[in-house]
C-alpha cells in the first residue's frame, strides 16, 4: 500500500497508493523537477495527509491538499470500493466526492489510492530571510505582499522566541537575528524574473521597517536558510527539555484568520502567552493567515495551558477565523468546531456521516460526536 | 437577493447575495482593481455559478468556482439555514460542506449567500493572439507552456472554423488569420515581468510552428482582441442562421481530458464532426484540457447530432477524461456520468442526496435519477 503507481509527467499528475510517505514521493519527484506541494509533518502518509486536508509551507502559493488532488479511491464503510473521478484536471461531473472525503479525518471512508496534482518546480528560486522590529511589522509586510498581487512560493513568519530556539538548537550553521522574521521563497522561470520579484518584495519590506534582508547566494545557503524553518518544532521541544524540564510537554495548536485580522490575532496571542507565564514559539503560514503556537508546559499546568488554547481559539473565532487552519479537529477541537460553525451545520455533517456509515465503524466520534447526547469519552 | 454585502479589500474577499449577477460583481470590483475569477455565461448569477461549479477562461490560472469560495449560506430541504464556514482563507475544521454544495446543481440546497475569494488584478497584462498551421500544433504549444511552469492568466484555443465565424460576425473591427489560434493573457506586477513572460511564450510558440504572433499595443486593442474570444457563441449561432437555416439550433457541449490526451481528443473530434457532415466551431480552455463544441444542427438531424456528442463523450472517457469540464450534468449528461464514474459512485451520491433531501424536493432527478428504476422523464 505504499507504491507509486504511475507518473504522468506531461499531465503533471501522479497516482499513488495511500500508504506512501509524502517525503518518499517528494524525493522521487525531485528527479523530475516536479513538486507535490503539501508538506505536512515528516512521517505523514499521502492518504493521511488527504484525510486531514493537510497543507504546510507551500499552501499560500499552491493551495492545500484538497486543491491538489484529482481523484481518490475509497473503501466505504460497507466495503464498497469507489473511485471519485477520472484524471481530467477540471470536471463538473456530479458531486464533489473527492472534496468531501478530503478532510473528513477517516470518518467517511478509507483512502487507498489517489491521483495527485503536481507542479513544475520553479526553474529559479531563492530564499529571503527578513527580520523586523515587531511581529506587527512582519505581519503587515505579508498583507502588503498579498495586496500587491505578488506571489511568493512561501510566506512564513517566525516570532523572536522561535528564532532564539533555532539559534540555540545547533541545527543550523549560521545564527539569525533574534527578531520576528519572515522567510520567503521567491521563484520564477528566469533569474531576471526572480530578481524583479525580489526587488518588489524588498521595497515592501523596507516600507514596513525591515531590519535585515538576508538572501541565499548558493544552493547550500538556500538549504541552510530553509532548514531553520523546518526545525521549528524540534528546536522548541529541545529547548524546553534543556531549559524548562526534561519531561516538558509541547502543546501544538493552530488557528487561521482573515489576513486583515492576522496582526492583532497573533499579537494578542503572543501577549496572552507571556502574561500566562508560558514560553511558546509562534510560527505562521502567514500568507494564509494561519499560525501555530508551540506551547511548552509542565504536566501540572495542563489545565492552565488548555485555557490558554481556548482563549487563542476564541480570539480567532471573534476575528472571523477558524479553530484549525490545518491540524484538523479530531477529538480535541470538537467543542471549538461547534462554536465555529454552529449546531445546525454540525447536524448536517452528522446526517452525512450516518448516511455513509450507519454502523458508526469509521473513526467514530472524531470531528463531532455522532450522538450529541453522548457523554465525553 | 442580489446585493453586494461586504467587500474586504485587505482580505481579498467579498460577501454577496446569491442572486447577484457575476457581471455586476465584475464591474463593481473593477474599480478596486480586483477580480472574481470565474466568468460563466453573461446572465449567470453568483449562486447559479457556484451550484454548477462554473469556471471559464480564467480557470487554468485561478481555479474554478469551487476553488474561489470561502463560505456559503444554504437553505436546506427542511428549511434549516446553515453557513458552512467563517471567513478564514484556509481551514481544516470539519467536513468540506462548501465543496459539497458547489457543483451539486441545486439538488442538495439553495445557496443564498457566499463569501468569494478575490484576486488582485495583474498590474500589467497583455493579450497575445497566435495562429498555427494545425490544431495539433496549437494544442502542443499549450502542453509545452504548462510543462515549462509558465503561468498564463488565460490559455484559450479556437479552431479555424471559430476564427472564420468571428471574422464573419462583424463583431470585431479587425480580421484574424483563419487558422487554429491561441489567445493568451500574460500578466505580471511590472512591464519587465510581462516582457520576460512574453519572450518565453514566443519561443515555445515558434518551436511549435506558430505562423503569426499578434500582440495588443493599447488598451483598446486588448479589449478588441479579447472580444473575439467572448463572441464565440453568438458568432457561431449567427453564422448558422445566415448560412445554414434561420431556424438552425446549436448544441453546446464540453468535455475535458488530461492535457497529454488533449491533442488527440480534439483532433479526432474535429475529424468526426467533419465526417458527420456537421459544421461546428471548437473553442477550448486549453490550459485545463477542456473544450467546447458548438455544433450547428437542423431539427431533423437531432438524433445524428446526439450520436456525435455521444462519441465525443466516449472519446473523452477513453482518454481518461470527464463528460463535462464545466457545463455540468443536469438531465442531459446523466447517462454519461454513470459511464464515467460507475454505478457505485452514483449510489454514494444518491445516499447523500436522500440523507439531505428525503422528500426529493430539490431539483429532483438532476445529475442522477433518485430512483434508478425510474423510466426516463
Amino acid at each position: 500500500m505504499n507504491k507509486i503507481l504511475k507518473l504522468n509527467e506531461t499531465d503533471l499528475d501522479v497516482t499513488v497508493q495511500g500508504g506512501l510517505g509524502w517525503e518518499e514521493l517528494r524525493d522521487y519527484l525531485s528527479d523530475y523537477h516536479l513538486l507535490y506541494s503539501p508538506d505536512p509533518g515528516p512521517s505523514a502518509t499521502i492518504a493521511g495527509g488527504l484525510a486531514n486536508s493537510c497543507s504546510g509551507t507551500n499552501a499560500a502559493r499552491y493551495g492545500t491538499a484538497k486543491e491538489n488532488v484529482l481523484s481518490i479511491t475509497v473503501v466505504l464503510a460497507d466495503g464498497t470500493i469507489i473511485k471519485t473521478k477520472k484524471r481530467a484536471r477540471k470536471s463538473a461531473a456530479g458531486y464533489n466526492l473527492t472534496g468531501l472525503f478530503v478532510g473528513s479525518e477517516g470518518t467517511l471512508g478509507i483512502i487507498t489510492e489517489a491521483t495527485l496534482k503536481l507542479w513544475t518546480k520553479p526553474k529559479f528560486e531563492n530564499i529571503a530571510v527578513i527580520s523586523f522590529p515587531s511581529i506587527a511589522d512582519a505581519a503587515s509586510t505579508v498583507t502588503s505582499i498579498v495586496q500587491n498581487g505578488i506571489y511568493a512560493n512561501a510566506l512564513e513568519l517566525l516570532d523572536e522566541t522561535m528564532m532564539r530556539f533555532i539559534n540555540e538548537s545547533g541545527e543550523t550553521t549560521s545564527k539569525y537575528d533574534v527578531n520576528p522574521t519572515l522567510m520567503l521563497k521567491l521563484g520564477g522561470d528566469s533569474k531576471e524574473t526572480v530578481k524583479l520579484l525580489t526587488n518588489s518584495v524588498k521595497k515592501i519590506c523596507a516600507q514596513n521597517n525591515s531590519k535585515t534582508f538576508r538572501f541565499a547566494e548558493t544552493e547550500d545557503e538556500k538549504e541552510e536558510l530553509w532548514t531553520a524553518r523546518k526545525v521549528a518544532l524540534w528546536s522548541t521541544i529541545n529547548w524546553g527539555k534543556a531549559n524548562i524540564d526534561p519531561e516538558v510537554n509541547v502543546w501544538t495548536t493552530d488557528v487561521a484568520v482573515p489576513i486583515s485580522n492576522f496582526v492583532k490575532t497573533i499579537s494578542e496571542t503572543q501577549d496572552d502567552i507571556k502574561q500566562s507565564g508560558f514560553i511558546s514559539s509562534i510560527v505562521g503560514h502567514a500568507g494564509d493567515g494561519n499560525f501555530h503556537a508551540l506551547i511548552l508546559y509542565k504536566h501540572e499546568d495542563y489545565q492552565k495551558c488548555r485555557d490558554l488554547v481556548q482563549r487563542m481559539v476564541d480570539r480567532a473565532l471573534v476575528h472571523e477565523g477558524t479553530c484549525t487552519g490545518e491540524h484538523g479537529v479530531g477529538y480535541g477541537k470538537r467543542g471549538y468546531l461547534e462554536e465555529e460553525v454552529g449546531e445546525d451545520t454540525i447536524a448536517l455533517m452528522r446526517k452525512i456521516k450516518l448516511a455513509l456509515d450507519p454502523e458508526r465503524i469509521l473513526n467514530p466520534d472524531k470531528i463531532f460526536k455522532i450522538d450529541p447526547n453522548d457523554h465525553e469519552p
